[in-house]
């Protein structure tokens, strides 16, 4: 038989317990914050039927990125790509009988074929924080703080990143005056690809889409919120001054900012990493009023964030904020001769006293069994033998700086 | 536009805020024992390439129940059905780096396409803990151990289910003896399939199959280790009498135990419970020796376990072992007014202090802010208005005992 391939799926990674640790830390850390204000934890299935995404999700991720196929019993099916239309199914299924506000969140994986590069993977991880039921700008102000504190928990200062504000609904309303000859959605993805494209190529296919190019453009390009004259920034503008009050001072207007989802309504954030070995949008979010009612009930005024693992790790990275993580067994113990059941019972006490305790069950010689501790990381060893077994005092070796002290375990 | 369905997949289910709480009492529970072992927690990615399953997973999950389907790139892929080939890909990988013994443990979510009933859904979740490296029974041992820790964990005790043991070399031994007609692991599929199958059926199936088929149905009803006098149970004798050693009592020899995949190679393990209204196999496990090997490296010894989450919250409930669990926010913010603002800054206040607090954004009648905190099952509401914020004394009132106490924030 041919020999399989080791490799993880194209895109995809393994996680060891060193790349483990550092996952569980970042989800733990997202979890904290984000039930300190008050969210709860849900889930729903990767798999979802196709339809949920051909109402809403963008028309990219839907026709070019997604993991879709029929099942064994002929419906259509995909991975999810992103969880945003998963809980807005669920919140719809139980409309009546939900508390509102209702706050969620969740991490899943989510799963879209793209070609793997520097912050993007084909299965990847996304805490998702939505809001349900608050219309006013509040709901917009708690989304700032969450997002901040989801920053500074991890030890980001406000000079690493700023929070980019924009609305789809000025963005419509300076579309429709710049009179767009085809529809005006069109010209929002142009605008969503700005930064992607040639200025050259921006322009041109700006003027062919619009009546007034240049007007449009002085908009994108505008970076005092008080130089807009519309009334469809009233929102923003009330936003922006709320967020100077909470101290939250690395807000910034940037009205090229569109995010990609065509479900978004109003207010839409992105998260920029400032580091100039890094400069990449990191996460976004913003209001989706619609998604609900797509359902057939009720609207419920919706918004939500999105961060998510790779460009979270990245940015992290990027600023020398990843922490060195212990391993979390707290003692090793090296079995000495023919005594393995003794060990286990040694072990079984101590990890009654709350210790996570590992035993060594390869018979090897002492100084090798040493060696397997110190590569695992793990700080102590015990030593456990006949002579230990009868006397009931054993020797602790501290592996980090060498020493040994005499332990009995009735104490 | 036609309305979408609220429904989750068929066989798959949402978690909502009061399922997930479930949820994470389990896993958490979960991951507390295999820490407390020595267990380090891996991942995989749910995709993996179909070649990886149709060397040893069981023909009829890769036939008939993988999700399998080509990616865009022409690669076939399947969503993982079980995690052993992935953890083993994972030793393989790095089979001269790691650490041995080598304890691993991953809660993942695995797919099948099964018919949903009682105890099976279509996505599940399965603790996958695994040892590498240890080729004696002292591996054996600790899994009964970890086993025992795993049930008594959720409050379990050993008289509410028991740990069946086998071996596969004895059993193979044994279908040796008897002669069979057809190649051997055929007779061993049909045994695993006894308890599904009419007596005569079974009996019919097995005299087609073997020379000796009343030789097989004896040794397959014995009960007493004791009494089967072949050199292949020794291990197995050995392990049954360190068991009773350990005063794990719950321990049965039950020789028709042969568990599904075609990997296992000697001692396998299933735990079944005895609630007479729940009767039935829990989870199992066993050692697979060859797995590794299969990616072309050196062979490891290895053996696991794997309880699921749906059958594992089946016994718990058939037990009354599910305990109720409390909502993770601490407070609930009512807000007097139009003060939304000061009561957000009262309730960062109150997260620095360490405590969970969600703000009542809604602006509507306090009653109603009250039985929405009722609803969320947030035993405490604190309100803010113009005269708190100014006064800085509030009133916190248990919504348990509806007792009302004034505290000042500051102390």
């Amino acid at each position: 038989m041919s020999k399989l391939s080791t490799q993880p799926y194209k895109g995809t990674r393994d996680y060891y317990p060193e790349d483990m640790r550092v996952r569980n830390w970042l989800f733990s850390t997202w979890r904290q914050v984000c039930l300190s204000f008050g969210y709860e934890e849900y889930d729903a299935p990767v798999l979802e039927p196709l339809e949920l995404y051909t109402a809403k999700t963008s028309e990219e991720i839907v026709n070019e990125q997604t993991y879709s196929f029929t099942d064994r019993g002929d419906r259509k099916v995909v991975m999810r790509p992103e969880m945003t239309p998963s809980v807005s199914r669920m919140v719809a299924a139980k409309r009546q009988e939900l508390a509102y506000p209702l706050r969620l969140f969740s991490i899943p994986n989510c799963f879209r074929y793209e070609r793997p590069q520097r912050g993007r993977t084909r299965e990847f991880w996304q805490l998702n924080a939505d809001m349900f039921g608050v219309a006013g700008i509040e709901a917009e102000v708690e989304m700032l703080l969450l997002t901040d504190k989801l920053m500074s928990a991890f030890g980001a200062k406000r000079n690493m990143y700023e929070i980019r504000l924009n609305s789809r609904k000025l963005l419509n309303s300076q579309i429709e005056k710049a009179s767009p000859k085809e529809n005006a959605s069109a010209v929002l993805r142009l605008i969503d690809k700005r930064d992607k494209m040639d200025e050259a190529a921006f322009t041109e296919a700006l003027t062919a889409a619009v009546d007034q190019p240049t007007q449009l453009t002085a908009f994108l390009d505008a970076e005092d919120i008080g130089t807009i004259d519309d009334p469809a920034a009233d929102g923003l503008k009330e936003l922006l001054r709320k967020a100077e009050n909470d101290g939250i001072t690395n807000v910034r207007f940037v009205p090229s900012t569109a995010r990609g989802f065509d479900y978004y309504t109003d207010i839409v954030f992105e998260v920029f990493d400032l580091n100039p070995d890094n400069n990449r949008s990191m996460f976004g979010g913003g209001r989706y009023d619609g998604l609900v009612a797509e359902f057939g009930v009720e609207p419920v005024p919706t918004l939500g964030i999105a961060p998510g693992d790779v460009t979270m790790l990245n940015f992290l990275d990027s600023w020398n904020l990843l922490p060195s993580l212990d391993a979390e067994t707290d003692i090793y113990i090296a079995v000495v001769g023919d005594v393995a059941e003794g060990a286990q019972d040694i072990a079984q006490k101590l990890r009654l006293q709350g210790k996570n305790v590992a035993v060594d069950l390869s018979g090897r010689k002492l100084e090798k069994q040493i060696k397997t501790a110190e590569k695992k990381g793990i700080k102590q060893v015990l030593f456990v033998g006949e002579q230990e077994l009868t006397s009931g005092q054993f020797t602790l070796k501290n592996l980090d700086d060498g020493t040994e002290s005499s332990v009995n375990l009735d104490s």
